[in-house]
């Protein structure tokens, strides 16, 4: 074995006051897009990581913990299924589990090509989920698009890019307003589900209060879940609503060989440490 | 506010290729004691910090997830448990947690004097567990105690320093040994709990598949539970095994007024990803 000097690390801030490193073992990609700067490396311990602005959002080793669980549980939790609206979802991995289930139409609208093409590119495995027929992508703002869509989708997933963090944040940011979920309220079907990424309740909780709050106001039904999530530092969180479908709730079979979802974890995940329980949290406002 | 340079951080390795780094306001203690080297810093993200050999053990703002989610899954799972065995357990949190129930006798067995004596004077809030009338505090290598122990205990609770990791370790290591278990099961009470920190699955999950080996060749019943923990790279696991009693199964109420541990999340924290189940893994071995 040689020995490489000098080591190269790469340092991802969670706050000012706390980081995780991750040792490279080559840059394979580095450009700014007309949105973020991308950035693919190699690595040791995960395999290969997609950065966006300096946040991870996705490795090889451990994409589908965050993959399954945020497709699998709102694909069961709606029995039937037949459009889907993925927002962001540049990597292709939320389309490729989708892809999983019997559905007609699933419409990726992520506003940075680049992404897409570094994805297939040096991500194949997660971005063969392009590949299937029923995936449409439409490279636009996800915010307009929602805002003067005509459509009705059974499953709306929000698979952006971080709403919070150290700057530079991102185009993601607005996905985090009110008007942003009246406006996909209003294109989900009666017994549709609507989730989103809404970051790590170790260190934004404030602002998951401020969100909770908001989608509340929004919608009848609101569940807040976390899941197991290595490399978005251990845990991560997801925010479920619906018209009154309860998305706790498995109504149908997920599909076999997964790595991480299963019907038991499915409802596991609504079981929150009391300071992160939305009852709590709803007094607490 | 006047600015600090240079910034201090510590950086605590999980494995050669992927660390965490914590900002330090200032450093309180340090000292190496016959069996480790013991560090406390005040910092801006977590309050004041305990290491033992480089290792993150305690903090100020976190502490009660893995102190409430160790000790009262354990201590609902055994309906009436009188004599409590806490191996480790230093920092006296577990035997904080522990006095809540009416229970007749608390014995902590920490190898390390020194450990005591800084929790004591750092961590007032955690130490107080040693205040209580109680609890025995003896000074011994746990492994030994459990040895040539004589008695009978319903909860055996195993808060140790790490068992794996990057060198140097510390004294725990011996406690993931067979014969060690085989010890604790001798003097565990028909309807007794045992409960051990085991490591995190994200980094260690091949320390943990041999461990959970060993503790299935002695325990005929075996559970193992990832737990949310911030400070702990985010997750944690515990290892619970018994005569018959099924530890997954809350048996009574716990205090009120904890920060984490509800009866939902003690059924929650036994469902586990695909990869990490248990049933997968004997598949496995």
């Amino acid at each position: 074995m040689t020995q490489q000097f000098p080591e190269l690390w790469y340092t991802e801030k969670y706050t000012q006051h706390f980081n995780s490193s991750i040792r490279i073992k080559e840059k394979l990609f580095s450009k700014k897009s007309k949105f973020q700067l991308i950035e693919v490396f190699d690595t040791y311990e995960f395999g290969k990581v997609l950065y966006l602005n300096n946040a991870l959002m996705v490795t090889e080793r451990d994409e589908f913990f965050y993959h399954e669980l945020i497709v699998h549980t709102a694909m069961t939790a709606c029995a039937e299924a037949k459009n889907v609206l993925i927002i962001g979802g540049g990597d292709g991995g939320v389309a490729r589990e989708v892809c999983k289930y019997p559905v007609e139409k699933v419409k990726v609208i992520e506003i940075d090509p680049e992404v897409i093409e570094v994805c297939k590119k040096y991500f194949p495995e997660i971005a063969k989920g392009f590949e299937d027929k029923r995936v449409e992508v439409l490279n636009q703002d996800g915010f307009e698009y929602v805002k003067n869509c005509k459509e009705t989708y059974d499953v709306i997933i929000i698979d952006s890019s971080d709403m919070v963090g150290p700057p530079p944040i991102g185009p993601a940011e607005i996905l985090s307003s009110r008007e942003f979920m009246e406006n996909c309220k209003k294109i989900l079907s009666e017994e549709g589900i609507f989730v989103a990424q809404s970051e790590t309740p170790i260190f934004y909780f404030e602002f998951i209060k401020e969100y909770l709050k908001r989608v509340k106001s929004v919608f009848p039904v609101v569940k807040y879940a976390v899941i197991p999530a290595p490399s978005y530092g251990g845990i991560w969180s997801l925010t479920f609503a619906s018209k009154g479908n309860d998305p706790s709730e498995p109504k149908r079979e997920a599909p076999s060989g997964l790595k991480c979802y299963n019907k038991e974890l499915h409802k596991a995940i609504f079981s929150l440490p009391n300071i992160w329980r939305m009852d709590e949290i709803s007094n607490r406002i």
